[in-house]
């Protein structure tokens, strides 16, 4: 039984079991009997719930409706577009319950296909485009039977949203759009600095014609793809017979894009802020924002009362006051520095002859002295603030892990050295395959936006082809 | 294709084939090619969304905190509480997709089982509880195969509730107080009004020892379960062994409740309150409160201008202004009439010349001119009190289906009427059973909340044996 509080190993040292450390004794979610699944605790909701209200927030601004379509997808379906159903085959769940005639069933990957038989019955005329929408869902890929959790698992939930276009341009723009609001969500909410940028063909979304990635560097090296935006032509729209009635009086065949984000960014939360003592939260994330610690509670009835004050006062920021009677000081800091509470408010007697408190910041351990007067605009500028300097902090790292690569040799070494790399690339799949063999599993991870064009007669770091364009490799998650 | 607007049928008339029409006419939801499932389309899911910030609010209130389990059940979990598994058996959809060595997986029809295992888990001394865990979900069971929108399908959302306790005190007690909360919510949020009380043994939950239930009462005469809280006793407990080490240094059995409600309520939403032109909405569910239609629009710019400004000041009732230009009023009006917008603001050259609009309340067809200075206000207003007379509107016809029976005679021809029969029972299974045959489906509803207690000497309305209680019989969905 791993019961113990506090973290045993270094982040350094063995990220792998710090990680899993972190993730269950900060009780953001834990292991379950079923293979391959977790269960996401209650904070673990509350940082998933906190990304969901966020985005919300944003579909509704950009016109994007939420529904919810079934979880289960006709076998047939898959096949109606080839690259689809290629790419999904081997990481679908089947139902076995079935009645006679009854077609077998799966349990979605992903939906496109079932949202799409069901545009083709509503959208009949260019009045109905564009159409948005989008679905909070748990998704099932089968291949994973060693769970990793948010990273990597048989079942997580997400977000996917499908939209129909008349034109190729609106569809390739609010492609692109999405890309960007998520990458905003990434570094406004999460702290996390976003690497933004187009899919090799390689790695493309079986059945778009382009995909657009956010990816996050994390601490030990490897990139996780965090969220993709894909448009998906016209190719999904013939599949399912979706076609309206145009302008002109013609029926003309739609284009479609998808785009989506799971509790994996939970993961990547976990990975680029945590350290040592466990969870660090970025302020807008965390459900608690500030906990006070009275200290000596149970000589002094001033402290009490001065804390429950300062408790009512801090309400806006959910404060919590840990006064439990069975526990020291000592303990609360650890278990409150476990599940990343950015602000720590500690009052005792001599604080209060001071009609003052001290304020800890999870993030850097900074300890301040703060008139009790100014607490509440301390506090509220402090979150602002800290929120500002863990995302600043994040990106100086991803920078430092930056590099070039010009040829084969500084490619293999700086994947060695767990860099990010840049180098140009002929764009051909077999290369790709080469480079993660000789590598150990290096992959590309996108043609950084406004930074992918190739040198003039540049070459292939690889195979010394013709090069198409720069690209980033990395391992990844 | 059922693609013409307007609803063909009346609702006293074929309440299925009218209630079929308004859900997939106003666009709540659509049938699936997936059998026995369906799409709730971005209307439903915004009614859904309602309930769901509703009820998000009351569980942060009452200290519930939301988590999410596996979808997946391994199958000997059911096996572990008898009753458990004899209930669900016939309803469990089962994955094929599997490893060697691994054991069979349901897809979860309810998730005591998977829940509690973590839960064994996670409690240890008294100080873990109460325990109170709420999931919000997507639901399988089988069995159904003829869908019926919301009221009837394989797979539904849901929200489950599961609560341990160290006292079968306070287990109860919290057990009856989710029940008070649902019928609160059916009645503040949806104007439904809520039948509370307890099910008869043979309608108890599978593995509980005691079920409470709110009813809704349909206009076709039949009873709707809308909502049930469990007290589970401590069956589950023992089978999941969960303790925990007490106040006393002994190790104790816990009490656990269980609570749950799902987007059937939104099937119920559309019974109660819906009419011959469609959807009728009560307020604080519409997710557009106030539609706004400007007459006479291409030929008057003011008319229009004063639309715009009046749109910018019901901003905080989510109103919207059609300003289609291919579309006549008429038209409009009834599209809004079916997705039943709570009020129809109508602003014409006339209107204007009196600084006047007409305002329409889509429950009564109340027609009322309202001077432009006052719209806001009473807007306000008139919103609260459709609110409350909805409500009122619906128990007026509540109360005007019920009915008390003293002989067996009585009670057959009272369900053949179409009322919700209070009448003594026995509380045997197989009188339940024979009445059920003899009504040509009645089955018992709840023992009302403080209406129970038999008279004096009373026999069962069937058997004639000494009645244990007086029970609501009614037929349901």
């Amino acid at each position: 039984m791993a019961n113990e509080m506090g973290i045993t190993v270094k982040k350094e040292e063995n990220m792998p079991e710090w990680y899993s450390q972190v993730v269950v004794k900060s009780e953001l979610a834990d292991y379950s009997v079923v293979r391959g699944c977790a269960v996401i605790r209650p904070l673990g909701y509350s940082l998933w719930q906190s990304i969901v209200d966020y985005f919300n927030q944003r579909l509704n601004k950009l016109n994007v409706q939420n529904a919810y379509f079934p979880l289960f997808i006709p076998e047939s379906f898959f096949h109606r577009e080839a690259q689809h159903v290629e790419g999904f085959a081997p990481e679908v769940a089947w139902i076995s319950t079935k009645s006679d005639n009854e077609e077998r069933l799966a349990i979605r990957p992903t939906s496109e296909t079932i949202m799409y038989d069901s545009y083709s019955k509503w959208i009949r005329s260019h009045r109905d485009l564009p159409l948005r929408i989008n679905q909070w869902a748990n998704i099932v890929r089968w291949e994973i039977s060693d769970v990793k959790i948010f990273l990597r698992s048989r079942e997580f939930l997400w977000q996917e949203g499908h939209c129909v276009y008349s034109t190729e341009k609106e569809c390739e723009k609010e492609t692109k759009m999405m890309l960007k609001e998520y990458a905003k969500m990434s570094e406004e909410l999460l702290a996390i600095p976003a690497i933004t940028g187009i899919k090799s063909k390689k790695e493309t979304f079986p059945g778009a014609i382009r995909t657009y990635t956010f990816e996050s560097f994390m601490p030990d090296g490897k990139a996780l793809q965090s969220g993709t935006s894909h448009n998906l032509g016209q190719g999904f729209a013939k599949a399912f017979n979706i076609s309206f009635h145009g302008e002109d009086g013609e029926e003309h065949t739609p284009w479609q894009s998808s785009w989506g984000f799971s509790t994996r960014l939970l993961g990547a939360l976990v990975m680029v802020h945590g350290d040592d003592k466990g969870l660090v939260l970025p302020p807008k994330m965390a459900p608690i924002k500030a906990v006070i610690v009275p200290i000596a509670q149970d000589k002094s009835p001033e402290v009490m009362k001065k804390a429950k004050e300062i408790h009512k006062k801090l309400k806006k920021f959910n404060a919590h006051l840990d006064d439990r009677a069975d526990k020291s000081p000592g303990f609360k800091f650890n278990e409150w520095e476990l599940k990343g509470v950015p602000l720590r408010i500690e009052l005792g007697p001599k604080d209060l002859e001071k009609q003052s408190c001290v304020v800890v910041s999870r993030f850097n351990g900074q300890k301040e002295i703060v008139p009790l007067n100014d607490l509440v605009a301390f506090v509220d500028k402090k979150l602002k603030q800290i929120q500002k300097e863990m995302l600043e902090k994040a990106r100086k790292k991803v920078e430092e892990r930056k590099t070039k690569a010009t040829t084969y040799d500084e490619l293999k070494n700086a994947i060695e050295e767990k860099k990010l790399v840049l180098a140009h690339h002929c764009g051909n799949k077999e290369c790709e395959e080469q480079i993660k063999t000789d590598t150990g599993g290096a992959t590309t991870r996108c043609r950084p936006t406004g930074e992918d064009k190739p040198e003039p007669n540049s070459k292939c770091v690889c195979c010394g082809e013709k090069a198409k364009y720069k690209i980033y490799f990395a391992k990844n998650y």
